[in-house]
């Protein structure tokens, strides 16, 4: 880096993420349209990764580079790319955290998504996986079911991840996704420490043929197929205790026509597969009234399955 | 029935099957070329279903229609078509038993397709499936991997057996198997005793993640990631002990170019899925020879990924 560059920025946005998708526990993830995290990274002479300002969490984020996910992701991201620069990150969150949208990768892959543009990119795309597991797994765990959908857009398939092997999916056409986010925090450590340390066999293979019928609906465009597929026996029953009205919610949407319907990541928010927007719309109705019922507030957004992911803001 | 119709007859072929197929324990199966079992349904005047002649068998199966595969799917395909007449089964088993071809369930499909034609088609190719389950839960527990593939041809994922939930996945171009069968018995129920009770969540994660990779590569011919997904770690390393030089076998089609290998069903058959016949043809070899190495005598043969299931003969 030469003293001319100090100062220049890029500024990034990533996208919400809906990760699992009833039978596709840390295996699958979409990217949403619309809400998201960005990230400004400005060259500054001082080596290192540093957080200047972090705005719309509240408060409640560490600024500590070293433990904050766009942190973690922005010296990964400049480790792999074998570059010694100087780097001080402005974090705008849009998405709460703990809701099961994907908060913590959002952040992440938004910061390394602007600092390899900024470091004029030496990374490809998917090469930014990698950094933003790192993120992930300082905080929740060592998955790429949201930062690979939050980097890559569309519905993505998480094969491995060491190595990185990630499959990008078709979307059947019109596929809306229906969001809803009560007002309940749910602790992405207590979503994974309610999972079972073990699944019976005869679940594993349920779980299995479910997931590959999923994928194959995905590319045949079979919605009969994709909504018996969503099923999920295994990580949904053990997550919904952790949230008020989740069985109704559920119960909700699918009896309002949507296709599935799941927790979104570890909670609380619940989403829903539906073939249109119109039926999404009828979804979201259906299961705000239900969390209402539960005594929660709830807020609800539609997007299409099949949006962009990082890119400059 | 009319008096007039005793003696009729129908003869139907079903081909050997290769389940399981690496990551898709108990949910994937596909139909070979050439081998199989044959079975004769011939209507008589005594009401059931009676065994009157199996040949190719050594000796070794029941006659006993309650007992043999053949006998109980023509049972219960007469019992889901509602109707009520006397038939005289003769099988003649073109498959050697214990071998992890699907020679229960090629006698099964045999046996289900002679008669349905008998009674004049009442039942749909995939409604013969039910009554195929119902043999296969008899001698060797509740699974459709091979009775789907024998019964509808191709490759297949079974969703869900109750209700029955087949899906038929498309066969990459040139796809061929190469299939080992050494001199040497495995047992389907020990092959069963050896799985693991229940399995891991992390381990549970990458199978779900491969059967979808494999899945997904299978509609977009990525042959690449065809060969990582076929990748198991929860059944083949189980079975492997029961088959001498088993892992020999498998790494002796990889190093001969094969995109994956693994045990066919329960063994002792082992099977290579390769981007050719003649790829196929050194992999077969290979394996041939790893099972020399191991003092089994084997014998090999090639088939087309994409193969006709069971019809008339």
């Amino acid at each position: 880096m030469t003293a001319r560059e100090t100062g220049r920025s890029v500024r990034a946005f990533a996208p919400a993420t809906v990760a699992n998708l009833g039978s596709g526990f840390d295996v699958l993830g979409l990217a949403l349209m619309g809400a998201g995290d960005t990230v400004t990274a400005r060259l500054v002479a001082a080596p290192g990764v540093r957080i200047a300002r972090v705005s719309g969490d509240g408060g409640r984020l560490p600024t500590d580079a070293a433990r904050n996910t766009a942190g973690i992701a922005a010296t990964h991201t400049l480790r792999r790319a074998g570059m010694d620069a100087g780097i001080e990150l402005e974090i705008a969150k849009g998405l709460p955290l703990g809701s099961g949208l994907g908060s913590s990768a959002a952040s992440a892959a938004a910061a390394a998504w602007a600092v390899n543009v900024l470091l004029g990119s030496p990374l490809r795309r998917a090469e930014l996986i990698a950094p933003c597991v790192e993120a992930e797994a300082a905080v929740s765990g060592r998955h790429a079911d949201n930062v690979a959908p939050a980097l890559l857009g569309g519905l993505v398939l998480v094969r491995s991840m060491d190595p990185t092997d990630i499959v990008r999916l078709p979307v059947p056409e019109g596929l809306t996704v229906a969001v809803v986010t009560p007002v309940h925090e749910v602790s992405t450590r207590e979503a994974r420490a309610v999972l079972p340390a073990s699944v019976p066999l005869a679940q594993f293979v349920r779980s299995t043929a479910n997931l590959a019928a999923f994928v194959s609906a995905c590319f045949s465009g079979d919605l009969a197929l994709l909504a018996r597929a969503m099923e999920d026996d295994v990580v949904t029953p053990a997550r919904a205790q952790l949230i008020p009205g989740c069985r109704e919610v559920i119960a909700a949407a699918l009896a309002a026509g949507a296709l599935g319907s799941s927790i979104s990541g570890s909670g609380p928010t619940v989403f829903a597969l539906c073939r249109s927007e119109r039926s999404a719309t009828d979804a979201a109705a259906a299961m705000c009234a239900a969390f209402q019922r539960a005594g929660l507030e709830s807020s609800a957004m539609l997007s299409p399955a099949d949006c962009p992911g990082a890119r400059e803001a």
